[in-house]
């Protein structure tokens, strides 16, 4: 067996795979103790030490499965995944860069890429997603409608909420989730255009609607595939069992009759 | 072939579709960037004649389908919508008709009328209203009977929230969404009338119970389609091949008796 | 026929109830119009002449009722509904009772009494109520447990929301519905009480798990009604036909070997 | 009959069972009256001596239990719940346990545990939970994630907010259920970082997605144990009865060949 393969293996044993685990979880402890300044002041060189060994056993972890896997390493959105959020780490999180330092915590999100179970559940919700790629489209049509004609009629007099298309859809999105929408903002731009509400009203009863679709759409989705996976296959068999006895009771009486 | 069955045909073609799309998406660009001031002192001209480009080659588009498909045209819905979203922008937006050109921004709902897709989903959603027609008719009286109630009772004492019909009717609405309800609405009217939280939970409850019916039954029918058009087709085929199965044995077994 | 037959019948026949049912709309319209000062200030005489003479109308209409029915007239919920409805209207509405006078528009709700459509919708709802009396029953209990434990804690410091029993099951009823329950009331109390949030976000989450409870055994409930009607008799009708002939079949056979 | 079979027996009377649901009502009706100054004053003394009473009834009825199950006590939930709610009781209420006094209206959930109806619907809530488990785990991911996160990136500007993990775990609890997210919260950190709805709103995206799952999962699960129950048994044993008369039918008819 070539160092390859036996590299995979390595890979693929429970150890290592556990072991890699741990390491994700004692990880993102150090970087959540890393956010206390007291626990900082007595033993931040320790921490910073500890986020670098474990940041190097990713990097190596990655380097040595890169080399069993070769190209194949790349079809997988998972192995992808990994190596997007260990890179990160990598950029050297000063100056400009410094809100980098704020992503080293995804790095605990390698606990779904390496946890059977948990990649299922969040494969399961990424299927959701094309189906619903309709109504996404048209709540970005509604939401870009909505963004333009907010930022013409109130840009004026509310700068603060509608001053440029990037504002009105944070406040149109903020009037989605209905924080604060009439008191904090339909209200007082009421009291200088009285007609806002025909504007609003509408707004969110379309954007309800529209998320209320979305979720009946999960539902009747989830619950097909449930029907299927469990009741159709046991009852195609059954009725394949009774048109093939059936047929065989027709063959053999009229064999008889002749 | 008449110049009237080639107009047609050539309205149908796969360029002109994706042209008009393409049309429709710019002038949503164009409409977009038209709200910053900005680029508007700098390419303002510019903008203000490609939009009328835009506008004029929807006006010839449907000038052309009016043409082909003479009385026809108006049956069709989408056709309707479109001649209104596009005879809005014709209407000078000036002086008291200015808001008028904040509706232009609508011609980009174009889209769905000229993608089957997204048509179908629109009509799905326009199919399940009559269906709510009954939870919608109880949900408006008891908006109006609030409004009445609330208008008589707090009036005098909150004349910026119950002052008329309307008012009142806003304000429900926003206590229906749970917006501030407490905080903002119920609490400084408890400071006047104590008991007036005997009028407003009971609201919340029975709009609340009311829209989670709508929700109920917008799920059970979503279901039933769902369930309808796949499974029963082929259950019945299945059905109607037994029973046949069977008539033909017996009748094949009553035969040789006599 | 004896005139209580005939009675019966009048009542029954379609220009009565169509009759009637104009009355309800216009007497809510009028009592819309009460609202107004400034209508009241021009036609308040005979909007006050035409409410006295809807109300007429009603207590005729009950009076002929209660003549044709005799005690059958209890019997039915929605008499009694509309007993109760009319008769509220007849009490002086003055001195203490001048809140009754809001209630007269309750009688908007005679028309669902009188169109069978919303009968059944509103028979619907109060048909799901029973089958959700524990997860009822287990609601009130947190309520009062809550309200008790909130009461005993936070009394002292913050008496405008959790004074007394009926205060703090005003304020949960509020934090239940998510309504300004952080800024507006667990933040301030978290700064006498810096573990409140150890009561409060548990709460939360009880009784927010305790509504969707609800709803999904809502959407079971209407799921397996609207499954029931429609698939399984026809189901039950095919199955028992199937095993009619097999019999037969069999029966046939063994005569024959006779 | 052993003197502990008796008392086993004695425990499952009608008379006790319900005399013990009485005891709780009554104490509970006792620990709301306690919450109220006025009563205090006038009859303190003795809603003192009837709390007592009731404690020395659950005491003494637990201790019935614990003689006449012996170990067996300690293999039901319920049992260990009744101890535990009734221990805490017995702790002394003072200084700095005096929050405990406080948690003696948590007896009332006895009713839970003596009622067979409220425990399968507690039972219910909890057998659902553990299908659940691996969305939970997401969602306590994202909310580790989120706090590391916030409190790296907002700290020094908001330490009112995002002071340490606790702080911020609390905040984003709170924009997870929408209260006050973006007037409260988002708003005014993005005066500070123009960027931070980037962080936020996905945020708001992420987590109620996760919840929407959890709730499809809900339904799902209710719908296929409903569906289960009740449908699939009957159309087993009809499946079953069908392929054995067409069995049968083909036996006799190779019979008679030979």
């Amino acid at each position: 067996m070539s160092l390859r393969h036996r590299t995979a293996e390595f890979l693929e044993t429970r150890t290592v795979r556990h072991g890699i685990t741990a390491v994700i979880l004692f990880n993102a402890l150090i970087l959540g103790m890393e956010t206390s300044a007291g626990i900082m002041d007595r033993v931040g060189p320790a921490i910073r030490i500890a986020d670098r060994l474990c940041l190097s056993i990713f990097v190596v972890e990655i380097a040595l499965k890169l080399f069993a896997q070769r190209l194949a390493f790349w079809r997988s959105g998972w192995n992808l995944f990994d190596f997007v959020i260990v890179g990160i780490s990598l950029i050297p999180g000063s100056g400009a860069f410094s809100v980098l330092r704020a992503l080293r915590i995804l790095r605990l999100l390698r606990v779904v890429s390496v946890t059977p179970s948990l990649r299922r559940v969040v494969e399961g919700f990424l299927k959701a997603l094309p189906g619903m790629g309709s109504v996404f489209l048209l709540m970005g049509m509604i939401f870009y409608i909505g963004a333009v004609m907010a930022t013409q009629l109130f840009q004026d007099a509310f700068p603060q909420w509608f001053g440029d298309l990037g504002n009105s859809a944070y406040s149109l999105f903020q009037i989605m989730t209905l924080e604060s929408w009439s008191m904090g903002i339909v209200r007082p731009v009421m009291e200088v255009y009285p007609y806002a509400w025909a504007f609003f009203v509408p707004f969110i009863m379309m954007t309800t609607f529209a998320v209320v679709n979305l979720l009946v759409g999960l539902i009747v989705n989830s619950m097909q595939d449930a029907h299927h996976e469990e009741d159709v296959v046991k009852t195609d068999a059954y009725r394949d069992e009774v048109l093939a006895r059936l047929e065989a009771i027709e063959k053999r009486l009229s064999e008889r009759e002749r």
